[in-house]
């Protein structure tokens, strides 16, 4: 595969490193996706592959020269890069060889229907880009309509979201509001019924009634639902805390009250 | 509060960089605590403090340097260190004056004693410390008996132990057996019923039985649960996959069976 050869200089170069570091606009929601596994996730996934780096020398599994064919052929533009210029752009210890900027599929309010007994999560002001990461997995796993995003404080397109998510960041929605009253608008106007998880004058998650549209909201790690969304009429739901600690992580706790709703929709 | 000066050169110091990078033999399972945090839960838990390191002039909240007496009466030794010392083996950002080697509790199979519908959770091979400490947390929050350990990867003086479990992992009782066998046997005698989670040939965890002593097993991120827990006759249970991964974050599929088998025990 005969590639044009940058270095460190070229504008590409740099890009991967602003999208990285967060220092410049990302208006496609780009990404960096690097190594075997997350370049069969795009593969896999039909995702739009902007620029593709390929770096022969580096490679130590005969698969990725493979993939590497598959991916130039996908991508906009691809280039060849030295295993120096690898190294300044890579995240990883031992890079295989294979990094791209990709784009994540971007979702509008509009392109959504939803099911009679859909489900959905809304993450206000979630932290810390793993935790998002592994709601977003968890949200794949049971079959979640959508991820809504109030409050925004993590990128989507932070590389520790898109490892902890595994990939299902290409597939499951994810709308961002720029208000809780819109966000609360449009679930209205979709008929969820919304559910704040909340351990004060809450019922316990497993009286809770699941029936109809359902949208569970939960807060961030240090300070919980943010205030906008009390005073609304909707119901709170707790995960009983029995221990010394107070909350349960934020990943764990949407989880657990994912599953029940899913169990008690599909009647398992 | 008038303490030694000590250096960067002293051996105490010396062993907090041990323990950090596990460079030393750590047979009484000292950890680093850092911060106001940290020092509140060692003085809620009443844990072990051997020393307590502590730099005035880092200090930015006044109730460090209330606490900062509290602790100097309960350490084994505390020395005053240098803002430059301080920075040496702070692994915050900004350290607050704060640090402390404190000894984790250590259990023995015989410490425990189990009620009739006892809940422990089995982690085989878990890899990566951010889930240890968040399934530590989640044990916690649902009243779990125990954690056994089995294979393990990731040592519980990990500062990413420490710091996902919230604190709780001083009170949540461990147990770590040398062989597979071994927690059989001891869970056995214990008169556990054993679920393993696994999505292969398993039942859906809302229809397994959770009547009597429950032990669950969940195993390493990437490889699942060790063969030698295979062909014991034990069940397996799933959480249903309905998306397009094939597995779930180990902390969230832990969680959602942890808490299941709390809800039937409890009938909530």
């Amino acid at each position: 595969m005969e590639l044009q050869a940058i270095g460190v200089q070229h504008p590409a170069v740099r890009q991967v490193q602003h999208i990285q570091n967060n220092t410049a606009p990302n208006r496609y929601k780009l990404f960096v996706a690097e190594g075997l596994w997350a370049h069969n996730m795009l593969l896999e996934s039909g995702a739009p592959i902007d620029t593709f780096f390929w770096c022969p020398e580096a490679i130590y599994a005969d698969e990725a020269r493979k993939r590497a064919e598959e991916i130039a052929e996908r991508a906009e533009r691809s280039f060849r890069i030295s295993p120096r210029t690898l190294e300044k752009i890579s995240e990883r210890d031992k890079p295989d060889g294979l990094l791209s900027l990709a784009a994540l599929p971007r979702w509008e309010p509009r392109d959504l229907r939803f099911q009679r007994t859909a489900l959905v999560l809304v993450a206000d002001g979630v932290e810390i880009p793993g935790n998002l990461g592994t709601l977003i997995r968890s949200l794949d796993a049971c079959a979640a309509d959508c991820l809504v995003l109030t409050n925004r404080k993590t990128r989507l397109t932070h590389p520790k979201v898109i490892r902890a998510s595994q990939g299902t960041i290409l597939t499951v929605p994810t709308l961002e509001f720029e208000t809780v009253e819109e966000a609360c608008g449009w679930l209205a106007s979709n008929r969820f019924t919304v559910l704040l998880a909340d351990t004060d004058e809450a019922v316990n998650y497993r009286q809770a009634d699941y029936g109809g549209r359902t949208a569970l909201v939960v807060g961030s790690e240090r300070y919980g639902i943010a205030k906008d969304w009390y005073g609304r009429g909707f119901q709170r739901v707790a995960v009983p805390m029995l221990g010394s600690g107070d909350s349960l992580n934020v990943s764990v706790s949407a989880s657990v009250l994912l599953y029940e709703a899913r169990a008690r929709k599909s009647r398992w």
